[in-house]
Parts: structure tokens; C-alpha cells; sequence
């Protein structure tokens, strides 16, 4: 293939969503077809969409599917990029520089050689071997695909009950999701408290408000089947202690990274299963070989250890600084402090930095404190109360964690703490912070800086 | 007064708003009246208020004037504060440690001497010599006194034209409570542009969205004269070449520092007329002297010069730090980035750091960009437009300035680049934060990252 052009290169990459279709197009802005020929290979039928949004789509906020989509297989084409839709990567053949790829309509496979590859292949949603788990009315929300499987259950279907397995990020939007479209919702959760990416203390908060919001919560409770009726359908999820009736189940366990072809190539896995990449995002020990998005492990910069995150935004930014570098660029990804947000109707989920379970891990000594404030000023209209919990480290003052549960103008209220923990500050420091102050916007005090100035109370106390 | 102990200090505070009325609690939360006594001067009717939320109550979104106050006299001097109200401080003698005070009913007056003496004299209005401007239905909207005329004129009469002079925060905030009442309003402005804080392309925007509410914008004008009717009330405001009829004008034209008394003792100003103070709010050059909100001025942590700020956090972070110091504490106020935010009904303005005018001011090269993106996902119902503009260094790219003009979910989105201007970070860094990302709350890059990423590239090429 570089037979016209003797100094053209070949990138492959794997996976087109995120992170594979952001690094294939960075990379086409730097360096053009003459100089770099780009195969992508996905094995879905969609590019480049928000899985982020399906909740949203699922919940009937979003209209139609394609809105998800931010650029389809015919627009990456436009812009010279060979993309083989419905093909899967099943080897990745590291020293000879090669991948093998599976049409998956018709079965026919072939090589693929490479001078640079992209491994974004994303992370598989935790689907625990139950009996029943397979049974029509069960579904998974991990992809486009997912979600329109599951909106043709629930248009199929004049059932009223959903019970959600899980209570992170994914059960909690997809409880919101079916509550929108009028079905009575029941949580199922392994956990003490839903979201588990917060403390007990604070996920109890998101526990009462969204018992509060008619959603039947059951924490401690392991699902041990799902039961079927006599046309083989979903009809109830047991737990040891209780069955719970259901119409249509959605699976939000949680993900891991999919890595099994890396791992087949002998690539560098960490602890969590994800890739091992250099703030490069190259595959450590692997000069030709870059990895982003939810199949990667990624710098906490707080604990200074690896986490897997699955998050559109982190496999945007990946797919950027990647195409950058292989397009003869320089850019890097320092890392991550852990920022999340999220929503279960009005009620808004944010957190940043360590748990005290993470910072405990790390061998961090810490202080905690917990406030109340308000969105806005306490005379304004709207006024909606939040509470700050602020994790600082012993004696140094150094802010270690920041977790949010409120309603409107609370959850992006975590980016102060984001960026002033990348910023390495005291809470001590951050009691200074110049933050925007008119009483629709911020008490006179923002509810961020009440929790700085308890924590500095605290940090001396301690 | 220190026969009976010997040891027994006392704190006298001129100003009983947000900056003296912190400064007295602090202090008193760490000595007690046997250690410190306070005594406490106010010329008005009443503490601790928030004058930000006048355009609220004025608009009818605060019911009660009550509710913008934080502490009443009657509770300060519960946590005994010697609270004198209605008695204005007249003169301030240094070398003699005492000050002189005026009852304002009756007139009797009295010296009354301090060991330690904290300055909180707060701002004036700008109210130029204008004929015709005290004329009845002529309003500043400095005090809660203020306020209360202000609305006493707009019950009495059943006019429905509004002139609101000046476009900065009181301005635009004061259109929109009287978009409120129901009035038809011209903002009458001697700028190019409203929102002079901000650079003309961004107050451009401003301009707009507040014509497109139904405000006549009237900018380059400077009123020459208040016209009145036979009754001897307000009828009309004139520039040079127009006349703009009004039952009731607005004065929001901004404030000075209050600081006549200090001129007067000797105590050292700075080039916008408010008092100078080192890091832990002392007066400079006097051990014993305090001073601190907006008769103060601050230093300016992105240009490195001082500046004249007058904003309610500001004053509530001077009091705290004073009063820590008086009562034998340790803080210090390391300065500001210029944080501001505002809104015009549905519009939302927000600043921070420097303007154009402001980097040639401080000798910085810069470059800038402006970008357009949304407040939530694209796809998200309720997504908002929204205009951010970046300033950051050449050649370093260290960010120096942001502004946004945008509806909800834009002004408070400037606090990121508060925290990042306090860290010194450059524009490159920022494209790394880990802001919070969900389809509710943002887009998968935030708008404050699209505008850091397009600021890097101008970095690149500068």
C-alpha cells in the first residue's frame, strides 16, 4: 500500500466511537491522505454518538437517535477516513504490525498491516452470569444499539413496572429515564447507598431524594435471578430475601474495560484491566501503539494511582491528544482528579477527588466536613439547598475530595473543586477564591467556600 | 474604660454593613467582653444587608426588605457589640487613638477613644452635579433607605417610563427589576457599549440580548440634565441631543470609595481613592488601623496593580480576615482576579481577570478568542447558547481573562477560570481540567475548554 508513496504511513484504528473517530480525525487535520492512509474499524452500527445520552433518549428528552450522533460513517469518509463499519478486530498481531479484521455480515476475515495503531475499544457493561439474565424484557443501555432494543421493549410492551439493577450513574439516570415515561421504578443496589462513586454519608442524601421522587429503593440487595413467565419474558428480579415484579429490566452494574484483544497481544494491562498508557497516551513500551477511552487506565492525580473511568469526555480528550501525536504533534493527558456529575430529575450528583475510602487507600490522613448552603442567595426565588462535603488532608490542608448533593445550580458547582485540586491548593487557599457573587447565582458566601472555611477550622483542630 | 482590667482592649468599627459587622463577629467569636470591647458606629437605620439584592426587592422578587438582612442591631448587640446606629463617626484622630461621632437626631457629640480601629466607611454613589438630579423620583440605589424610597415612588405614582442611568451591574439589574414592575425602561449609558467590564464585542452582546427584552438602549450618551413638570417632579432625562420622558429615573452610575474621613486623617490612599492595606487588611503604615470592603482598594492578582472593587463577598472576606487579626488570629486576603457575574432577566454576564484594555494597561501581550457553544449537550432540551472569550498571554499562554454572556448555566460557568487565573495556569493546562460532564449540564467539552482549546491554538501561531 505505500507502494505510490514511499513515506506514507498506514494508521488502524479500532473502534469508532469517542476516542478511535477523535484521534482518526485529529490526525487527518495534521497530516493528509497523501501522507497518512487511516483504516478505523467498528463493529457497531454507529460512529462517533453520546452513549452518555441514551438515558435521555430512552427517558424521551431527546426525539430521535440521530441527535446522539455527532458524525456519521459517511462523514468520516468525507474527510478521508476508510472506515469498515460491521468489522471487528478479532487479533492484534503486535510484532508482525498487523490486526485481523471479521465482517460480521458474511464472516469473511482478512489483515490489516499498520505503521500506527489505535486501540478505542471502549468497556464492556458487567452482565453477571444469572439465570435468566438473557430473557427477553433484559437489557443493557452500553450502546446505541442497547437503547433502541430497549425503547422497543418499552413501545412493545403496556407494561408499568421497571426495576433498575444498579445505583450508579447509569441506574440512577435510567431510573429517571423510565420515571419520565410513567413506569413505577424500583432500584436494586449491591450497596449500602446508591452511588457508591460518593461516601455512605452523602449517597444516603441521594437514598432519601430519590425515595423522595417515588423511586422504591432497596440497597444491600444482590440480585440472584431473574424469573421469567410462561412466554419466556422478564416478569420478576429476585434477591435473596424478596422478588420484585417487573415489566422491563435495565442493567446499569457498571462497565469494565474491554480489553481482551490487548491483553491477547500481550499488551500492558493495569490492576483494574484497563491499558497502561505514558501521558502520551501510548501503550506503555509500545512506540507505535496508542490507547484512549474507556479501555485505558488513567493517572489519578490526587492518589498519584491508576483508575478506569468510563466517561465521554476523557475518551474525547484522548482521541485529541492521540491524533495529535500521531499526527506529528505534541500533546498530553496529565491525568484526572475524578470530577462526575449527575442528575435523577431534579435532584443534581456531583463529586470530585478521594473518597475516604480512596483516601485511606492512597495512606492519606484527612479531615472531613459537611454543610448546607444554597444555590443562590436565601432571600433569592429558587433558592435550592445543597450539601458540601469536603475531604482535606491532615496537618498540610490540602484538598483531597469534594462530593455535592442539591438540586439546580449544584452539581457544576464541583468544577471549582476540579480545578483547584489539578491546582494542588489548600482549603486554606481556596477560602480566598474570587468565585462569581449576585444573589441569583451564589449565597455571599459560595456554598464551595462554606466547606473550604469549615474544612480550615477542621485541618487546625486536627 | 479600662479601669476595672487592665488588659481589656477596645475595638471601635466605623460601618455597620457587610465588612464591619463581620470584622465585630470575628473578633468577638475569638475574645470575649472581658478581653475586648466593641463599639460599633452606623450612620443608617440598619447592618449587615445585602445591598445586592436591592434590585430584587425593588423588582418584587425579595418580598420583604427584612430579608436582605443577614443581622439586625438588636441581635449584634445579643453577642455583645456596643452597636451606636444612627451616629455617624466625623473625624478620626489618629495620633489621639479616638474618634468623634455625631448623633444624627439631635446632633450631640462625643469623642470616644479606641485601642484598635477598624475602617468600614463602604462606598458613595457617583452622582454627578447635574441640574434637576434631586429632583423627587430621582433614585440612587446604594442603601436599603435608598431602596425604600425607590419603591415608596414607584407605589405612589402610575407612571410606566423608566431611565435607568449607567449600564454596569446596578444599571442592567435595576432595567430588569423594573421590567418586572411592569415599566417600559431606557437604559440611557455613556459608553459605546453596556457592561463597560466587559470588552466591547462581549458588551455588543449584551446590548442585544437586552434590546431583544424590550429595553431601549440608548449608548455613547451622557445625560446633561434631569427635566421637571410643574409639580416639580422628575419628567424627563436629557442627553445631548434627546430627551427620554421618565416618571421615575435610576442612578447606576457606579461608586467611589467612601473615604473622607480616612483623606482626612492622613491615612494613605490609593490611585482610585480607596484606603491601601497590606495582605492582612491593616492600613498601611499603622499597626492598630484596619480597613477593609469597598472603601478599600485590592490588589489585582492578574495585572499585579491595585483596583477598586466594591462587591458584598469582597467585604464579607475583609471582615472575616480582620476580625481574625484584631482577635489574635492570622489570615490575609492574597487579592482578586476580578470576578463578577450578573443578570438581565434571562441573560447572563459573567467576568474574570482582564480586559483588553486592562492587558495593555499591565504591558501584557495577549491573544484572544471567542467561541460559541452551548450550556448543556447539544441535544439536551434547554441547551443555551452561550459566548465565551478568552485572553491569555503571549508566548506563555498564561490565561489573563475570561467573559461570558449567555443565558442559564453561563455566568457561574466563569468561576473555572477564576480558580485557574488564581493558579496561574496557562490556557494549554485548562484544556486538561476535569470538569464535571454530563448531557444536563454541559457539553462532552465544556465551553470553557472549547474556548482554552482554541486559545492554545492562537497561543501557537502568536
Amino acid at each position: 500500500m505505500s507502494a505510490d508513496n514511499p513515506v506514507r504511513e498506514r494508521l488502524v484504528v479500532i473502534g469508532g466511537d469517542a476516542a478511535g473517530m477523535s484521534a482518526a480525525s485529529q490526525a487527518r487535520r495534521l497530516r493528509g491522505p497523501d501522507e497518512l492512509e487511516i483504516v478505523a474499524f467498528e463493529r457497531g452500527h454507529f460512529t462517533s454518538y453520546s452513549a452518555c445520552g441514551i438515558p435521555y433518549w430512552v427517558g424521551g428528552q431527546v426525539g430521535e437517535r440521530d441527535e446522539l450522533i455527532a458524525r456519521t460513517p459517511e462523514e468520516h469518509r468525507a474527510r478521508g477516513i476508510d472506515l469498515r463499519m460491521r468489522t471487528e478486530v478479532v487479533e492484534i498481531d503486535v510484532a508482525g504490525r498487523r490486526v485481523r479484521a471479521r465482517e460480521l455480515d458474511g464472516g469473511a476475515e482478512s489483515w490489516t498491516s499498520y505503521d500506527k495503531l489505535v486501540i478505542a475499544t471502549g468497556a464492556r457493561p458487567v452482565r453477571p452470569a444469572l439465570p435468566g439474565i438473557d430473557a427477553p424484557g433484559v437489557h443493557g443501555v452500553q450502546t446505541l444499539d442497547d437503547g433502541q432494543a430497549l425503547l422497543d421493549t418499552l413501545r412493545a410492551t403496556d407494561g408499568r413496572r421497571a426495576v433498575v439493577v444498579g445505583a450508579g450513574y447509569i441506574g440512577v439516570e435510567m431510573a429517571e429515564a423510565l420515571i419520565n415515561r410513567g413506569y413505577e421504578v424500583t432500584v436494586v443496589n449491591r450497596g449500602a447507598e446508591p452511588m457508591s462513586t460518593l461516601d455512605p454519608d452523602m449517597g444516603c442524601l441521594v437514598h432519601e431524594a430519590m425515595a423522595g421522587l417515588g423511586i422504591t429503593m432497596v440497597d444491600d440487595a444482590e440480585v440472584t435471578k431473574v424469573l421469567t413467565g410462561d412466554d419466556g419474558r422478564v416478569r420478576a428480579v429476585a434477591t435473596e430475601d424478596a422478588e420484585y415484579p417487573a415489566d422491563v429490566v435495565v442493567l446499569g452494574i457498571g462497565v469494565r474495560p474491554e480489553t481482551s484483544l490487548a491483553k491477547a497481544a500481550g499488551l500492558p494491562l493495569g490492576a483494574h484491566g484497563g491499558l497502561l498508557t505514558d501521558l502520551g497516551m501510548r501503550v506503555r513500551g509500545h512506540e507505535d501503539v496508542w490507547a484512549g477511552g474507556d479501555c485505558v487506565e488513567v493517572l489519578d492525580l490526587v492518589s498519584g494511582s491508576e483508575r478506569h473511568i468510563a466517561l465521554g469526555t476523557h475518551a474525547n480528550k484522548h482521541g485529541q491528544i492521540i491524533g495529535s501525536n500521531v499526527g506529528g504533534g505534541y500533546a498530553t493527558f496529565p491525568g484526572v482528579v475524578g470530577t462526575a456529575v449527575s442528575k435523577v430529575c431534579e435532584l443534581e450528583i456531583a463529586r470530585t477527588g478521594l473518597r475516604e475510602k480512596d483516601a485511606r487507600r492512597a495512606g492519606l490522613q484527612y479531615v472531613t466536613v459537611t454543610i448546607e448552603s444554597t444555590s443562590r442567595a436565601g432571600y433569592y426565588p429558587g433558592a435550592a439547598p445543597m450539601t458540601v462535603k469536603m475531604l482535606a488532608e491532615r496537618r498540610t490542608g490540602r484538598l483531597l475530595g469534594v462530593q455535592i448533593v442539591g438540586r439546580e445550580g449544584a452539581a457544576k458547582r464541583v468544577d471549582v473543586a476540579a480545578v483547584a485540586l489539578t491546582a494542588g491548593m489548600t482549603v486554606e487557599q481556596m477560602t480566598a477564591l474570587d468565585l462569581g457573587y449576585a444573589p441569583p447565582f451564589s449565597p455571599v458566601w459560595d456554598p464551595v467556600l462554606v466547606a473550604a472555611r469549615k474544612a480550615v477550622a477542621a485541618v487546625r483542630a486536627g
